[in-house]
């Protein structure tokens, strides 16, 4: 494995060749950072992509989803062949965008100050690029907008090299209905097996946690435990209907923060500026700058109000940048946000969880470098919980040690399935960081569900894969806030329960001897008849009875204050 | 939060705009996922990036590497405005190259097929875009190639919107030395506290385990508890010196392996191809394709030897695809890997950590979907250890319960500090999955630093930050094999270190008894002279000792079978 250094032949022939790649061959050389990393991952990361777009196409329009997944085997020929249809009632695509729409990488439609499920504008084209490589199949829509009298029809792939789409067929019919939204049909290799049958199921059933208000009906290929399928397999069914017509407020395309805007930022919106004014280009283009911050940011900057923009040196506009950077500012506005909100999450955890004890908190709106995000959180306990738990929950709970928590993950409304222990989210609910046990009162043996969910302009991933939530410090104090004040209702409500279980046993207990007691004291009346002291005895019994019903009682009201 | 369906306006009027990005553009708004998404992070990121490019001009051409890391606070206006500059002994870097090589993004040398430290192509040039948003700085280099007679150097920064290099200033001096290499300097914004210390010193520490060959120098600020520097504050310095000559085989670049093409990369190379024949074409453009395999594929996909390769359709491309992933293959030549080697991976453990076991494992290539891959494993265990552990290492140490796992994980030789939990290696050798109490016998206390590198031509990373490994079936089973085997052979040293403290203990106990017993069976010797039963006595005695000698000598011999 070694060799001596006089052994090496002189470097001098050495010259590194260099060439430069499309943003498609970089993303096709590299799928498994967007999570294309292996047929059965590939499968569940195209349904992701595809459903985020629909739901992005809808309800952030305020269009209650109706989103059809389909996945089946193209054909038993190729049993390891899927094609992956996802059908939705959205906006739908203009046709005249649709090819660059998914036939060139980085041309997206996701790069806005809004909150969105998709952020990188990459997903379903790495879904197109994942078949085209795989099985040579061509990439499939159909989509009518509402405006629009006709259905349009694409089939494409991806120019690699060149990153443009290359166009096999189109066409268009006249809408016989009012229908409008978006089919895409996706041929991919993949890989059917329990695993990717659980995380399939376990992140529709997980959306529809979060998103009472859609319809979503789920189609896939039986798992009978055997990997080959034959010709006419059956397929399995889910459908999660809606149960709310209530929609979470839309996000709104805002101005940037400030704070949220980099020096290279601030140069290139100047030089695309068309303001006449220096202090009337900050007030148009940012958020919380009104004319005293305007002025207040050119004095410490130094240049006058009334500049030309396009006058100013690189040397004045980094003086203008640290005078930014220097002075406060009223805090992002939450407007580009849409969270799910305390009643919707409480709906969900009830409807698929059926628990004892739900609860949920929607935190103030608050920033990061200038990013607004709203920290949200979900609480369940008992019931049927146990046997509801998905796949993947009862996988991270067999590592832990008890208490058990079964964290359900969210960031823009989308679940995280992959890489929890990597997360953010669990550094803080993890049993062994949150003290469940001693602070919380849980037992070593209690089963508890968090919920948490993250919405931002900026998301901050780890990865393309969209998995994971890297560390921040205030988005990490918002979700530690939110889940303490979740755990605290959750012990005061258990130990409520406990102590009422405990009176009831005392109570029950006391009963018992009630009879008993009566009958001896009645022994200390001298004089008295066998009759009356049966009598006495009786009398004695129901008093007591009395107070023991009154102290049971005075139990309860202490535990209510 | 929520609102009725009935108030939401018709969205007739929702259509989206779309727009394209540059690939600088996208990773310019996605620092995150390439490891920038803190100023801290950012800082530990550069030094990588570039120690990493340093490393690949000039181990990788036989060089042995002189690299000097220098990390300074710009001037005391600018407390957190952080100057690194990488200065190494590589080949260099023509001087028509560099204004591309470092000023767009996606363009690079790393797109080959040979295993290097860099992947992406995207890492230096990520540190050049954040320092250009953070500070508005240039980047910086000097360069020249062995063979060039002058030193070149270049003021550089990235047109973000177009994706190309702006230069500021360059120029070039005549060399009055032989000096060849890069001095590659950009100034960004950091947060130099004990965690960015801890980072960049343990990077560069168990780089130097790795790399025992390498000469390398980290400058750094002191951190003294304060984050502020003033102007004149006082440096760290920290040296590895080269302990050997022996350098890593380099990689050598090969044609890739038939299994590790797919049907997109066949289309591409097919219309390049510049062969008169498809037999010529597969026999020339991949390795482990000879005459009779040629012909075999061609057979089975029913295509003529002596056809034109352009003249095929997409249909026979397929079947032509379909076919070579039917056949069988030599697995792929391990000729583009470089491992480090037992003999290399022993050294540097010994030289950092001095601990009182120590042993190291190179396995045997193997593959995955054509992707040549070796695992190679190191194990160290007692003498100094616990003391020299890194903090990251007793970070993690912390969290555990018993015996205790230090692991340093590396990939192509780079070290990887974050996301552990998330990783593939930490998955197979973590306590509660890896029985180290039981099956290898360690006591709850004990410590062991297992060291685990795998080498490849594509290391499977779970995103562009190069910090974890993806879970990889074929990886996974070999990494299990290696530190098996290592901690097998622990464990056999462990129980024979054990063995030998008990019969030595048993021993002293016995000695110590010795004298008394052979008073006590002196006594039985009748009509003696108190002088003769002392003699006696003595002489018992001695036998005795003898006797005891032997048995541990017995005790011993056994061990050693």
């Amino acid at each position: 494995m070694v060799r001596d250094i006089s052994a090496v032949d002189t470097m001098t022939e050495n010259v590194e060749s260099f060439r430069q790649l499309s943003p498609s061959e970089f993303f096709y050389r590299n799928k498994e950072i967007a999570g294309f990393s292996s047929p059965s991952r590939a499968l569940y990361q195209t349904v992701r992509e595809f459903v985020e777009n629909s739901l992005d196409a809808t309800e952030v329009h305020g269009i209650l989803p109706n989103v059809v997944i389909s996945i089946s085997r193209e054909d038993s020929s190729n049993p390891n062949y899927f094609t992956v249809s996802v059908e939705d009632n959205g906006i739908g695509i203009p046709s005249n965008i649709i090819p660059d729409a998914f036939g060139r990488i980085l041309y997206s439609s996701k790069y806005k100050f809004r909150q969105t499920r998709g952020m990188y504008g990459l997903g379903a084209k790495m879904a197109i690029l994942y078949g085209q490589i795989t099985t040579g199949k061509p990439f499939e829509i159909y989509s009518s907008t509402s405006r629009s009298n006709k259905i349009f029809y694409y089939k494409l792939s991806v120019d690699i090299r060149k990153n443009e789409p290359i166009v096999f067929e189109e066409g268009a019919w006249e809408k016989k209905t009012s229908w409008h939204g978006t089919i895409a049909k996706v041929t991919i290799e993949g890989d059917w097996n329990k695993r990717t049958r659980d995380y399939i199921s376990v992140y529709v059933k997980r959306t529809a946690i979060i998103a009472p208000y859609a319809d979503i009906t789920l189609i896939m290929p039986k798992f009978n435990g055997e990997q080959e399928g034959n010709g006419e397999e059956e397929s399995e069914i889910v459908c999660y209907k809606r149960v709310t017509d209530k929609l979470p407020v839309p996000p709104k395309e805002t101005k940037p923060h400030p704070l949220g805007i980099d020096l290279e930022m601030l140069k290139m919106s100047i030089s695309e500026s068309k303001n006449k004014t220096i202090k009337d280009f900050l007030m148009k283009n940012f958020q919380r700058i009104g004319e005293k911050k305007a002025e207040e940011i050119l004095k410490i900057a130094g240049i006058d109000f009334d500049r030309n923009p396009k006058n100013l040196n690189d040397k004045e506009i980094e003086a203008l940048y640290k005078s930014i950077k220097s002075v406060d500012f009223i805090s992002p506005s939450p407007d580009p946000l849409s969270p799910i909100g305390e009643e919707l999450i409480k709906i969900g955890l009830k409807q698929v969880l059926n628990p004892e004890f739900v609860d949920a908190i929607t935190r103030k709106p608050k920033s990061y470098g200038g990013h607004p995000f709203i920290v949200e959180a979900g609480i369940a306990y008992g019931g049927k919980l146990s046997e509801n738990l998905d796949e993947i929950a009862r996988d991270s709970i067999k590592g832990q040690s008890g208490p058990f928590i079964a964290l359900l993950r969210y960031a823009n409304k989308i679940p995280l399935l992959y890489d929890e222990k990597a997360d953010l989210i669990w550094s803080v609910v993890n049993p062994d960081d949150f003290n469940w046990k001693n602070t919380y009162k849980l037992d070593p043996s209690d089963i508890v569900v968090v919920l948490v969910h993250i919405a931002s302009t900026k998301v901050p991933y780890k990865g393309v894969g969209k998995e994971s939530i890297a560390q921040v410090e205030e988005i990490r104090k918002e979700v530690e806030a939110a889940v303490q004040e979740l755990a605290r209702r959750l012990r005061k409500y258990i130990v409520k329960k406990r102590k009422r279980e405990e009176a009831e046993e005392k109570f029950r207990i006391f009963l018992k001897y009630i009879p008993e007691v009566a009958q001896n004291l009645a022994v200390f009346y001298d004089g008295v008849s066998p009759e009356e002291r049966k009598k006495i005895a009786q009398e004695l019994e129901s008093t007591l009875k009395a107070i023991a019903e009154k102290k049971v009682k005075i139990i309860e009201e202490v535990k209510e204050e």
